[in-house]
């Protein structure tokens, strides 16, 4: 696909990807046009962005009867519930779908597009870490796109443009080391939901800055990686670059390295997918600022230390196990780290419990989508019962 | 051409570059065969790798009888000077002419080969600096492709890779600073000639080593980018990295930055033009050492302060007046430097005389190549009349 404008379905439009993917339409409103908008719960805000951009389609896919009257109220005709992130992925005038909601949303309508031959450009990393095999064969048979959108995916297949994937040796994952790089065993058990909200180079909502902090996020983009590239997990590495500048590099056969850098932005990743394999001139945008090198000064670069770190082990050997450990671990985190964010267990407690229910999964093979949706369901309702019976106790 | 083996000739097959080459061609056997060699003076090398390599010609452009008498001797059937240079360049049998001659004597030769359809890999500056209107619109017309050798070239040539030209923004051409990166301008008229040639990263020959402590080379080198991948002198910057980690970048309209990376080595982009558009594995060649980034910890980056650099701001204003500057800023260049290594100048009066030399000069627009040679000798004849007159006085 090379034409412009290009219409665009935005499923998660109020979350914080959704909100840059709009500046940067409103930013390019000769390339892309905004055609259908789907948020959970922020109305107010979903209505706004009705009003701006005058999509032909609107979907809430609401968890109470209040938002639902708050929604058909502000929004005339808007679809409703998993049908309608369905009717908003397929819809036929979609030439991209972005696909930014949280969690497990957005497995179905992400599937549901790609059989349909929309482009994806894939901003929600447990669709590729519970259901890579699924998404990717159907991408195949389709014959579509799926883009990345993360900064660090984005940067690699950038990396890889005009190369043959067969003659790469290694990805190497940048990763910022979060808030704790420089913590120790000792510290991290007592650090408070403040410092793990303190990110030092990204802003972000709250769950994905907790896995930042446990490098559960790291863990969970190399098994993204993994899938969207085709490269073999023991060819993947991950190096701490604490400036987050690099966004992460490709290593080939010949020892060659590429690397790709801005400084860091969500925006640049997101208009690379949508107007792919063009690259708009973004200067007068106000949305990219130019690296100057004479200001950067200095990169850093550090082994990750993976005892101080164990989220990014489990995700790893949850990765190797495969099966629905992946769902497992991405059902585990979301509990353990409301938890956490709740006040109710301590940093190194997220692993634990996540540790705890993995040991007690009984995997299947070659998962379909019912088999994920339940692993991921089995691991929060076990992830809860285990912290009532263990870690509730202790706190009493 | 993606086929191999792929048949060579190679054009400066005693030099640095010309043994390097030689390497990696003993690395991959089935991959590259060696058609013909050619070397200037030093003959029982050229022997040694004439019985290595089993060329079907060798040639040798001698600047003495007892060379050439020497040349019979070792080598029999051996061609000699301009003719026998052009003989090697347009041998039938050859698909790729690396070009690692020093100075003016690649001119001939390469646009020779490109005439009849060779894929050049260049690794002589002066080629694209004199004559770059030339060689790339020879190229153009032979449909031929010119491949860099130069690290910095070969870095923004990967990175282009599945890129379109017109989308780039600026090529970033990194530096290591040289030897006198921290000195003083006080300090630059004391260096005496071992200190300009111990250079911190990189191991080459004298007068490309006096040449990067002056920074000249980096001079000569945003010419020789301009000409390879047709972008204007004001979208070319040059920033310090003593590391020599980060061979140059690419930065794109939409803010994105591309980068190549790899421990100091020139093994790689010639190993890189040989195997064009195919990276081969040389991880059991013992030429490549693997970037640990564990152990790289650190890359620094830092403006180039041009009052200390005056070479540096010759080449610019050179490049941009055009016509046959360029030329006498290499023919004075060679001069000024064989003075500095003598003994006889300093090292600030390299860029003293060279800038004298260009104040004399009466350029010709769109020179050929008589006309360059002519320019260039005249240069190097001025340069030793203004030492004569001006320098030596001032020693007495």
């Amino acid at each position: 696909m090379t034409s412009f404008p290009r219409r665009i379905a935005l499923l998660g439009s109020t979350g914080s990807i959704g909100r840059q993917t709009l500046d940067v339409v409103r930013c390019f409103p000769d390339h892309f046009h905004i055609v259908a908008l789907a948020a959970r719960s922020n109305i107010s805000l979903l209505a706004q962005q009705a009003q701006e951009f005058a999509p032909q389609i609107t979907a809430c896919f609401a968890e109470t009867p209040e938002i639902e009257r708050a929604a058909k109220e502000a929004l005339p005709g808007v679809v409703f519930g998993e049908q309608g992130l369905l009717e908003v992925a397929t819809h036929s005038d979609v030439d991209i779908v972005v696909a930014a909601t949280s969690g497990l949303m957005g497995l179905a309508p992400t599937l549901a597009a790609i059989n349909v031959g929309k482009t994806i450009a894939l901003a929600n990393k447990e669709t590729l870490v519970m259901a890579g095999h699924l998404v990717m064969q159907a991408a195949q048979d389709a014959g579509v796109s799926i883009l990345p959108v993360d900064s660090e995916h984005s940067a690699i297949w950038q990396c890889l443009r005009g190369e043959n994937t067969a003659e790469v040796n290694r990805l190497i994952l940048t990763a910022s080391g979060g808030p704790f790089r420089r913590a120790t065993l000792d510290q991290l058990p007592l650090v408070t939901v403040e410092q793990a909200l303190a990110h030092p180079t990204w802003h972000m909502g709250p769950k994905i800055t907790i896995d930042s902090a446990t490098l559960m996020n790291k863990g969970l983009e190399v098994l993204e990686a993994h899938w969207l590239f085709g490269v073999p997990y023991e060819r993947i590495d991950v190096v701490i670059h604490p400036e987050s500048i690099i966004h992460s590099m490709v290593e080939f056969v010949d020892g060659s390295l590429k690397m790709q850098a801005s400084l860091p932005s969500m925006h640049l990743p997101i208009q690379d997918a949508l107007s792919y394999p063009v690259r708009l001139n973004a200067s007068g945008s106000g949305l990219v600022r130019e690296l100057r090198w004479a200001e950067v000064a200095r990169l850093n670069f550090e082994t990750l230390d993976i005892s101080r770190f164990p989220c990014f082990r489990l995700a790893l050997e949850a990765a190797k196990r495969g099966g629905t450990y992946p769902c497992v671990l991405v059902g585990a985190d979301e509990e353990a780290v409301a938890l956490f964010l709740a006040g109710k267990i301590g940093l190194l407690e997220i692993a634990e419990l996540i540790e705890a229910v993995l040991e007690r999964h009984q995997s299947s093979t070659e998962p379909d989508v019912p088999t994920i949706l339940a692993a991921c369901t089995w691991a929060r309702k076990t992830a809860r019962e285990i912290y009532m019976r263990v870690y509730q106790r202790n706190l009493l």
